[in-house]
């Protein structure tokens, strides 16, 4: 038996720079977990740990601890490779909700546990529940009962399910503490690897309307993911995707999840499009389902086009208690009161569409959450979305606006207006997909 | 009105390595008082602060605000000159119990709060409570008017002084930010800043018994304790004092008390004295009872001599209700059972008095606390300890122990042995005084 280890003591050992000793991590996060260490010592912690860092062996360590700290789930009755994706969140990114049952359409079981819009970000699950009777809060039980059977399940994460995680974001959140990548590294994947997925993709965005502005940020965080997934035995690739402007027309909880039907039916936008095809083919050569990028994509574009994705989506809704007559007449959706078109002043180029404006828009419309315990109305938002370097006439829809009260309409058309600017310019558009790591 | 200063952006700020506005201070220590920062949210603000710094005027605003968050005694009735002396602890250490007497003697009132001991050093208010009946809890109101009526008062701190210290030194306590000079200096002037004295002096010990092992991070503290203070308008001086050995010769509540009685009646040790004379004679200087240190000097022998300090510590005794019989009659202080000296095992030279080990010994004893909560025992200690660089012979007496307990002085007896080196060579002290500052 070691001799017990004092919180002011494992803390002052980073607090000075030196790296922790995986039994010293197990200690913080079994603390954090049975309450042993106090709030404001796992706050002074968190601060060292932000301030001086962690070597990879140390976010191994934490990651593997958070993820021991709930109830890993156990998908070893499910046959058949599994896989998983996650997103570090950008402005209407519906890529879950159609690239879940894709996958799963190729034969690879996709047990995703997803979280809740938060800030200017939107969150899968409440995209989901804008289908009426959808139900995300499954046991971890009924949800790997459900993987089994149909090869998907896209729940909400349980109680059970890492924690320790829950109570270290929850103080993160009001010490100055979570933009710091040992942190948000062990946060993502204590949770991911919890799941029973056996590989992983994540999609890592940065710019205007993501987490990480820069890209240099975006890109250690993304090496830190997949270094860190591989020392634990799960083989992962990140994806780098530029986040300036939305992904693909819409923005809002109902208006996403007609997007991701349109994918679903082969008629999604591009740029949602490109991104869902990277992801996807990751995850067959991972599961070794495809052999090359070029025979993932065939697979993928097969799965949409005889109709096998959206099978799978239709079975998931179903299992899930959601009302599946909502998939082919989206009219079964909520729908706001208003659908006000944003005219343009002027014809020309669009220059660009700010993400950030477009977020805020939608929040202020009522799609999204400025706090944890805010009610989200999934009808309204933003659809039609002009893209950066499209050419417009005179006239022009910038944007459907869908609102359920005046003044949130007002303030959404001003926050848009600012938000989308059109000039005489051709625009050159930076790649989207900037980079593959892993 | 300023917009409200949310905890996380503030910390935030500090994180960043930036300095912190006055206002951003105050709004730290306005909430570590109020409770409208939680503590987790303060913890993470002292790790940023201990791992990022801070500036002399940010150190300034910080000493400022913590010492504005309770009463600040108003001493404006007391006539004539106030001066008070702070000492960051050590073995053996005293000196505060003659020398506060000395002063008022001098015709310099003393307003004295005090601590009590933890760890390895000792408090003050715990050798005057080995006085039987002796009083450390007066109100502030009380102890103003004693300051007036006598000349000095030596109390415990009140729950009004600075409270916002007493949360914030709580918490570094807990969470490894504890050894920082500019929480130190804000920790420590605070308090003797709200005493109402009108010149500080402070003794910054350095060594193998200080709080601060090495010179360097004294010095820093002694430059930054009175760079603050100045800037504050409170004339300052600070001395180094080595701390490897213990001061004087005795070590316990009790026995320290009969030491500085011994050091009223002129019979003090050398080295308990040289350091009573210089933190004096700087308190003499700074109120301009005297012009030069030899003047000083002179005034504080001559209050010896004639008997004044031995009658202003009557009179404090008096006036806080201990039993003034035992200054003469020291029998009537608390005795322990058994007095045992510790022998020499061979002639030579005392090569080192080790001052952790001799602490360590008291604590072992009972003279001490572990932890905040425990009891002190008045009686125990160490007596007649040797000092490093005497010569001895065979069989010499190296301390005498007062033990309440077997098991305790046995422990006590292993500590000393370990801690007591007599070898063949004679040695060269280092200075006891090594700077003075300011």
């Amino acid at each position: 038996m070691s001799s017990p280890l004092f919180p002011q003591h494992v803390i002052a050992i980073k607090r000075d720079g030196a790296a922790l000793t995986r039994e010293e991590i197990q200690s913080m996060v079994r603390g954090a977990t049975d309450g042993s260490w106090a709030d404001y010592q796992l706050s002074a912690m968190l601060m060292a740990i932000f301030l001086r860092g962690m070597t990879i062996e140390e976010t191994v360590a934490l990651t593997d601890a958070m993820m021991r700290s709930g109830e890993v789930a156990d998908l070893s009755r499910v046959k058949g490779p599994k896989a998983d994706k996650h997103s570090t969140g950008g402005v209407g990114d519906k890529v879950s909700l159609h690239l879940a049952p894709m996958i799963a359409a190729c034969g690879v079981a996709v047990p995703m546990i997803s979280g809740r819009g938060l800030g200017h970000t939107g969150g899968t699950l409440d995209k989901l529940e804008s289908i009426p009777g959808f139900r995300v809060n499954l046991s971890t039980d009924e949800y790997a009962a459900q993987v089994g059977r149909i090869g998907l399940a896209l729940i909400g994460q349980t109680s059970q399910l890492a924690p320790a995680d829950r109570k270290l974001y929850a103080l993160r959140d009001v010490t100055g503490t979570v933009e710091n990548t040992p942190l948000i590294c062990a946060s993502i994947l204590s949770k991911k690897l919890a799941e029973g997925a056996d590989v992983l993709v994540a999609d890592v965005k940065f710019g205007r309307g993501a987490f990480m502005k820069d890209k240099a940020t975006a890109r250690e965080l993304a090496q830190t993911l997949v270094s860190v997934a591989r020392l634990m035995g799960t083989p992962m690739r990140a994806i780098l995707t530029a986040m300036d402007q939305p992904l693909g027309r819409t923005v809002g909880n109902a208006l996403e999840m007609i997007e991701s039907i349109d994918c679903l039916q082969g008629r999604g936008p591009a740029d949602t499009m490109e991104v869902t095809f990277v992801l996807g083919q990751e995850m067959l050569l991972l599961t070794r389902i495809a052999k090359t990028r070029e025979e993932a994509r065939a697979r993928l574009e097969a799965a949409i086009a005889n109709g096998a994705a959206l099978k799978k989506f239709r079975e998931m809704v179903t299992a899930q208690g959601g009302d599946v007559r909502a998939i082919d007449d989206t009219s079964r959706l909520p729908a706001a009161k208003w659908s006000v078109p944003l005219v343009s002043p002027r014809a020309g180029f669009v220059q660009s569409v700010d993400a950030m404006s477009v977020a805020l828009a939608a929040l202020h419309l009522g799609a999204g959450r400025a706090k944890a315990e805010d009610r989200v109305d999934h009808a309204v938002g933003v659809s039609q979305l002009v893209k950066t370097g499209e050419r417009i006439g005179p006239g022009a829809v910038l944007a459907m606006i869908h609102a359920n009260g005046e003044a949130a309409l007002a303030g959404a058309r001003a926050l848009l207006t600012g938000g989308i600017v059109v000039g005489e310019g051709a625009v050159a558009l930076p790649p989207l997909v900037e980079e593959i790591i892993g």
